[in-house]
């Protein structure tokens, strides 16, 4: 369970995540986390200077600081002990543009969600990844890789809760005053989020929408046919769509109710799924992510417990014992793990971390949302 | 606070709640909670065989045990110390046409929900109630009637979560295997409840959706104004609608999101609502009906306590010290004493129980939200 | 389940419980919930003015509103219409002198705890109680009603914990502002409790401590051997022990940690009973008081329902549907219902209200607790 | 708040957590997780090939994988490169021994718990830390560096609470079948948890008692000033400690009560702690480890959020947003990150992490507890 790494580290490059970056941070600890890579060039920010310095400051030798990421994709790939995986951690709209770059270089992925800033880029994105034989590419959506979670996934495919019957998924934030715990940067942050051509095209559902549908396309097995969605912005005070619902059919006739926002007043900050099916069903929620209840239709509920003998799948994506608690970074620092071991390991072994697939579904599903929205009609998910 | 009553009693009468009826012993207990009311006439059942000998179990003098509930409006009516109301427990189809009855003959009532088994019943029965003066009329949206309830509903009006820009609210049941705690007659009661023509317009949202809807407009002072719904059959045992979700908009431009199903595996029952304002958010749940969560913009989460010092309104619709729980029977019981003190009071104090305004209001909605879910369009509420 | 009664009500006479009493409340409102008794005698006060008053406006006639406890058991055992059972509701150090003389009547016993105001008491009437074979005697220890409470002790009967090796109780209350919801009454009801002669040997330990050592007992089926106590005064505001804590070795070898205080801060309030055996371990709160925690050696752990299908006994403690929930008032009014049984039965059935044996066990614990805190030493129970 | 580190690394040194040790795996992360350490040199354990196998699998070179910790003081001494800081994770009763080797060569100290096997060994040590002026040492009591203890701690400090009256802190667990992630390993680290010569006086005590009676000491500033305690085996299985339930009296007056337990059955595992002060009080448990109830005595209770605006200390020991759990890991890597940052800086500021004057409290009072339960008296702690 608890193996520290015994075989060379993977060489790691980043684009973006940069002094001011909340997820950057959040990046480079989920990297060092079980030892599996070692961040050894990057660009941090548009500005060279400022780059330079903070890749100094943890520890990257100047020569592999670059002023762009196609400078660092061209000499990285052309060094010997080049880069094995870039880690892109800019705003959605430039995910495309860079991860391509890199795929034509033959540069494995860890690349931060939105898979795409838009539909367009999602399509050419996918293709372009699904072309290169020679790449991986993993998408950090995150909260798929909790114990719990991957639990639940494993559960509904043993059909322990029948067949899926109806989904209920929400991921409601309080952005209102900026309230992150870098409350200096907030502003500065939610800038960039409201500016469409940086954020894509839609904040409330590329930033935190994505997710929710991701956890529950993951958890479930399956698609979205097609949505019914009203977006708006309820909050006054700032200029961008903050709130979201949707209807969704899925692919299996069973139905979905999903709601985002983001500016829910009085530090609201909620994930949390239900599936139903038609012998029991499934809740989690991510504050308390240690535990999920399983409610069959026969005897009484039960709550499985991260890491303990009533949760037996859920020890394989698990650090520490169960009673202590993990949290967002255990959860986060999964996805670097498994790519690592996925990339050095010879023999094909099943891999839970989210990739271009549930990436581009979930670009249509938002694509389809926006249209929806427009229309007010139902919108099928192309 | 926990004062015994010290005035004559009410004389009430019952139509319905017969001896397979739990919504029946439900209504008794709680009419006996204060010592408001004596019960002391009653037509129980169709049968008038089974009606008697249950009138008689629970101590009402034959010649006042009657044939059906036309022949007890009469009779009633015409006795020096004929009753003060009529409780109406029956299948929501014959809501209107026996409260109309009562109503005729100046006898005050108190009704199970819903208001009225579909719009154009319930137009009629609205009319007749706001046309007689001399009555009064409560509906049993006990829900409403939960301490902390009345809490929300009164911190919203003093602004507390300033002005309401989204409000969640869900019902979710499992009925899949009659698992009430009278499973004998379980399958009986889905009969009817299955049964259109008895249960009114739509199951779910007659039975279960219209006490989620009240709750909404109950805390929040809104009404709805447009809808889009879809109601549909998930579970592949019974004939009847079990889910629908609706998307609402309110008549102040907040947003509503909507929920309630009556198939939910698992043994899953709950009602929970939370209202979204521009200064803060609140939050209840029926499984732990003595907390309310206020959540201001500013500062720390509150958890309001049924009771205690922080929770000041509550006390007023509340019998037992804090620290004890109260339940479903308590607040069932709030409406009948609320229902007991305004028809006995000289002066004019506010009324808490629902009323025909919100019975009318619901039914309106429930309208909708078939229109829209047969056309797929948003529909007004009329 | 939900059987109204339907025969004879029996005669209920009341001692105490008058105008400011909130347990006189509770008591009057759990003798009506399901319909086996009618009030038709009482003394409700020292004061005969007040009690007159008070007996007449909850519809006792005159002359069967009594002068004192005396009276009314000389006067009321010759009537024929006598009351069947007296309900004794006054101050701790009156229940013995109170219960002997309808004991010498015949007439049987609801009394609220706790059974005795101290030792000597509690074997004197121990003692008249089992001599009379013609009375039974019920002891108010309410929070043994409630549902899942019955459902924890018939699974350690039935062995699904094994051999019990440790119980943890605790209830903790926070009187001191007085904050019960009848905040004007506050001073003078601690007034008595602040009154050894009035409230018996050790407030913290009659008052609340009883309860809680009672719920050990019931649900473990042991009994107390030796004990370890430490009692005293931690709030600085008033005269009295409020702090009791106590290490218990139980008849079978099992450990016990007891704790109970009266004045901890911050509207804190709460009983909590956890119960280890050798295959599992049990958990029960009253803030949450519809589910009950059964975490077995393997396997998952269970969440436990009132009234589903998962906790079967516990239906038959229980009036409503599983979901909706039951309170403090629920669980009070089953040792009325039960009593009310039990005495109209012919066929001998389990009773599952608490008794003199318990209350008798009660009184020998609260003892040598005394004995122990004094001499600083473990104190057999004896 | 989210700063990586930017200053040259600290060269770290281990003794203990070899591939068999759960702790050393938490060790290891710990210290990668701010990128404040680098691990240069080791000693894994007592079998030499294993030792230096492990060592060279997480990329220390083989001149610094050593025989012993003697010959590593020794040499790492002498070395212009050698190690800042050692952290030693072996068994409890050689702590003393080991660290008295590297103070002796002025070598900063990070130690698990608890301080030294028993009271002359705790004694001996704190004095040799004391004497030595050159080194700091840290004591890996790392429940104390979540951040909502952080924050209780500071608001005792504050006053919040008023004068603290009453603390009740219990630590439970389930080893009964070995039921840590690693079931392999169980048997065999039971194994020296059960050998007093290995594991040091009380095995339940040593082991997790010490982790509540600092948490208590911690947060509430108070030291215990004597004991009354009780320890036993109470699981049939194994031959250990098992039970531990002690009474203590606080420095200030204040009552205290504390349990531990490692066999507690069904998977039990909780760390809780409940600070009552005249005023108000404080509870946290480490299975929600990012909330804090304050309960105040006039108002509502609070329920403060690590991170968010509620809760403005405990962002200073936190490294992620507030409504993203963090979890055990987090809260150990504090103590490693804060150990840095108090050796790397120039200017004084106040050490949050625990040192040797806690490790030696806690160890005063396992001594007492232990003295006190043989002669059943109540003990000074001195």
């Amino acid at each position: 369970m608890f193996k520290t790494n015994n075989t060379k580290k993977l060489s790691l490059g980043i684009v973006g995540g940069g002094p001011g970056s909340w997820i950057g941070h959040v990046h480079r600890i989920s990297s060092r986390f079980d030892n599996h890579y070692e961040i050894v060039a990057g660009v941090f920010s548009r500005n060279v200077k400022i780059s330079n310095k903070f890749g100094n400051s943890i520890g990257i030798s100047a020569d592999r600081c670059y002023l762009n990421y196609k400078e660092m994709a061209e000499k990285e790939s052309k060094r010997e002990d080049g880069i094995d995986v870039v880690a892109i951690m800019t705003p959605p709209s430039s995910h495309q543009i860079i991860a391509e770059k890199f795929i034509s270089k033959n540069i494995n992925i860890i690349s931060d969600k939105p898979f795409a800033g838009n539909l367009e880029q999602a399509k050419k994105l996918f293709k372009s990844i699904k072309k290169n034989k020679k790449i991986k590419y993993a998408l950090t959506h995150n909260y798929s890789a909790y114990p719990m979670v991957r639990q639940a996934k494993i559960l509904v495919e043993k059909g322990k809760i029948g067949k899926v019957k109806m989904i209920n998924v929400e991921y409601v934030q309080d952005w209102s005053d900026g309230s992150s715990i870098n409350a200096r940067n907030a502003k500065k942050k939610l800038k960039w989020k409201l500016n469409k051509k940086i954020v894509g095209s839609s904040a409330v559902l590329n930033e935190i929408g994505s997710h929710a549908y991701h956890l529950a396309i993951y958890i479930s097995g399956l698609k979205g046919k097609n949505v019914l969605a009203d977006i708006k912005q309820i909050s006054p005070k700032i200029k961008m769509d903050d709130n979201a619902q949707v209807m969704i059919n899925f692919s299996n006739g069973a139905k979905g109710m999903f709601w985002t926002n983001v500016m829910a007043r009085g530090g609201v900050y909620g994930l949390r799924i239900r599936v139903f099916g038609d012998k029991g069903s499934l809740e989690w929620v991510q504050n308390d992510p240690g535990y999920l209840k399983l409610n069959p239709s026969k005897g009484a509920v039960k709550l499985l417990e991260r890491g303990f003998h009533n949760a037996g799948f859920s020890k394989n994506f698990s650090r520490i014992k169960f009673g202590h608690p993990e949290g967002y970074l255990d959860a986060f620092a999964n996805i670097y793990k498994e790519f690592a071991v996925s990339l050095k390991s010879k023999t094909k072994k099943r891999d839970f971390f989210p990739n271009e697939d549930e990436g581009f579904e979930t670009a249509k599903f938002i694509d389809a949302c926006k249209l929806s929205s427009k229309s007010k009609k139902w919108v099928k998910i192309k």
